[in-house]
């Protein structure tokens, strides 16, 4: 037995562009993934204090972020890791975001989660550990809320479209993909991020994919010219880690970009938006 | 940034073996997974139906199998493929073991799996698609069934451990990890089969590890050498796919060995195992 | 022993930044890698007849390619498959390139090639499957032309600029790099090209890089939008395989675009260059 | 374009395996890859004296070693690190090895290599970072010695056996395989041993396939189980560093085993060899 390459046509009749033209689109707030505008996303790994929140939703007011990221539960490796502050988290988070208008997008890890905070939440997140979760994709699936699905870190591009079709199967069709870096063999980056997975899920699939530099890399330097590019190559959007002190952040350190970074990132993709035919606002 | 080799303790109390000599015991109906003992585990991909899974429990009976493999719901990449039979599998599965007398392992794909079959399955199975599935792995660690822990398809040895931590945190020390294969380029193979694991994890750990060459080849043809080459790198047992007439089984059919080759390898196993000063019975 | 991220400053003083801004300038022809100009090569994959290359000669001149690549030799994982026109071939590539008036890049697979080649051929090209040829490399390190040095399949960070290193250290620092998509588990593309790569080296070392998105994805549908991430990203230029009729080329045909994609993908560089501050002309 | 699992019979006549039985048999001094017998290569990554070399030689014939290996040019990624002693190191290793009676085996990098020492080696390695070193494979593949082909640290199978082809393609059929770690995201081991490679090379080919447990896990602790492994699974040899105080070693001192692990190792093989019906001598 050999692996070859060969022309085939994925029978997932949702998610395949088949003759159709555009991108899907899926709405959380004023975001629009898969239209013209770039969306970016933008908070800290994990929820860590209210103070923390405050400020970050400040800086996304500010920077055009069009939904605020945060972390409720934390998958983390180690038992012994900090999980997230759960509960509490949830309610900071509404609350700071609610401040300055903007609608949340925070990991679900199991099906109780979205029983419980489907209300609250307003984009559900599919983490990449979860991409194989087929329990917690069929429950999303039955879920009125959009859902952010991000690539598992060895998931063929079949695979995370038929992820995808899981969720749309079980009735809801508002799902925006994400590319977060895969594991390779590479010794200078946390990740390996799949620039080409972008324009193939275009030239494939009808659904929305945006971009997360921040764990497809591991390394704040690394945040903003992988934005570039990947905004460059067709991405609908950006997902990225933003603390006051990163230094300081209790998890994803070193991946985490400061808020000067954050304004500089914005700018950059205000320059590249009109030159792949793109909107910033 | 870089990665660089260095030698670290990790930081995981309950599965490191520290001073200790040694494996941890497991015990699964005659089966005891870290004894001097190779263990065999075999049966079907899937349950198809009970006239199948007689017949290949009283091959079971025959070869020395000491636990019967055989899946009730499947993880399967799309939503349209057989996701198995479910609560009627477990029926079939149930009785056909009783009848010869053996245990039976399953997976288990989420919470509410173990809440209604941990009372009914031996041997809960987290595969390797959930081995990050951290709601689940703390569910079976509150189980008094002990676990068979699959190593995710992309997971370092450190995550393999921690999820087995995670499990044994909450109190369930019965764990039996499990290798079956990472992703990785290679073109002749469906995953390639980590042979070093197995002995690092004997350095490491006090946690019994057996090898799954079905899914560590996707080869029917390479499942008896890659079982030799495992038990005499020092695997606590195998876990095969067998089925009469593989050709025609619902999933997983090129990697599921036929009867005969079930018996051969069991041959196998028994002149390899006196080799590295274990039995087989 | 694992591995573990560790920041470190890698042993390698004439390939390292340091405390220099900027980057190293190569000149070939017309064309300054690591100046502000983006640079385009273009060609096809092997050199086929002197009718071919004539017509792509012309198209290269019409579309702002600086450098004509071709390959003479061929490095073909069969020994039956076409393995380059070899000496006949420089010939029709050096003709060719003379009539419009502009430099060629060609690959060198062993010394004797530098000994043979290197007065007609402008930029030596050490291939991925020779990036570790440390022979070579210290031949091309004392030839007096610029050198295209081509990251391996499975080629670390480290392990490319020590090539370049190699090369330098004989005396030669005219090295352009060029990442071309390493071996992964992927099954979309031949190759995963590795944005991150194009600013980690911005960062750690003097050299231009420059993209291959016909070899780092394998998919002429591919090649468009990579070539913006990478430009974006911050690559001082791009290689491409481009052929009249390339489901016909001999060679690497599903990589080869066609020459209306050529001209299609110099307007994109256009608008992309001067959004991160880069010129094409 | 996806890569799908196909059955493919591999164009490359030579190495194919087709109706034949058994496998190719190549001679070196009295060992004699590919027969019954289990043949040992051993002796120090790197020559580095003449008295370093003597105890070796001479702990190699204790051990069963039928050949002895040593490098006198080493592939080093660093220009900067040890490249070996060269022609002096040529005149040790001979020397030794006469002393003991036993061939020697020695990596080439080159075809001047070849021209100046295939009358003094007896065997002819081609490492892995050039088995895609075409010129390098034609040359040794025009020598009348034996060739060791080290597979690429990204080969795929096919790659491997046409590099083979191309040995053989130029007349000489003494190849013996040797598989030695392909790169992978593991975190516990600096390659990870493909032991599924050896049953499908046995499948597939008529040419002997040895295992390198050195390079293959980059760890001392791990070299004698995995030996057993490769051995069970149907390897027809192993070659392993030894030394002296290994922890002096100038290079490769984590991989390289102790004299009294290269004893305990051979006493494994003689217990593993019968099971698999193979004998050491």
């Amino acid at each position: 037995m050999r692996f070859v390459a060969k022309e085939t046509v994925l029978n997932l009749p949702l998610v395949n562009r088949g003759d159709s033209k555009g991108t899907h689109l899926v709405k959380v707030g004023e975001a629009l993934f898969g239209s013209k505008e770039i969306v970016l996303v933008s908070g800290p790994c994990a929820v860590e204090s209210a103070e923390q929140v405050k400020l970050i939703a400040e800086l996304a007011l500010r920077t055009g972020t069009k939904v605020i990221r945060g972390g409720i539960f934390k998958p983390r490796t180690s038992p012994y890791a900090f999980q997230g502050l759960g509960h509490k988290a949830v309610d900071i988070l509404r609350k700071a975001a609610d401040e300055v208008n903007l609608p949340i997008v925070s990991e679900v890890m199991d099906s109780s989660h979205v029983d419980e905070y489907e209300s609250i939440i307003d984009m559900l997140q599919v983490g990449s550990r979860n991409m194989h979760n087929f329990s917690l994709l069929k429950r999303v699936g039955k879920s009125n809320r959009p859902v952010l699905l991000k690539r598992g870190m060895s998931a063929t591009l079949e695979e995370l479209l038929s992820a995808a079709e899981y969720i749309m199967n079980e009735g809801n069709d508002q799902v925006v993909l994400c590319e977060r870096g895969i594991r390779t063999f590479n010794d200078f980056s946390r990740n390996t991020f799949d620039l080409t997975i972008i324009p193939k899920i275009k030239q494939l699939s009808i659904l929305p994919i945006i971009a997360d530099p921040s764990h497809g890399t591991g390394d704040r330097e690394m945040v903003i010219p992988v934005t570039r590019g990947a905004i460059a190559a067709g991405a609908d959007g950006v997902i990225v880690e933003v603390q006051y002190d990163p230094d300081k952040a209790i998890s994803d350190s070193s991946q985490t970009i400061k808020p000067e970074q954050l304004i500089e990132l914005v700018e950059d993709i205000r320059k590249i938006a009109p030159a792949v035919n793109r909107v910033f606002r």
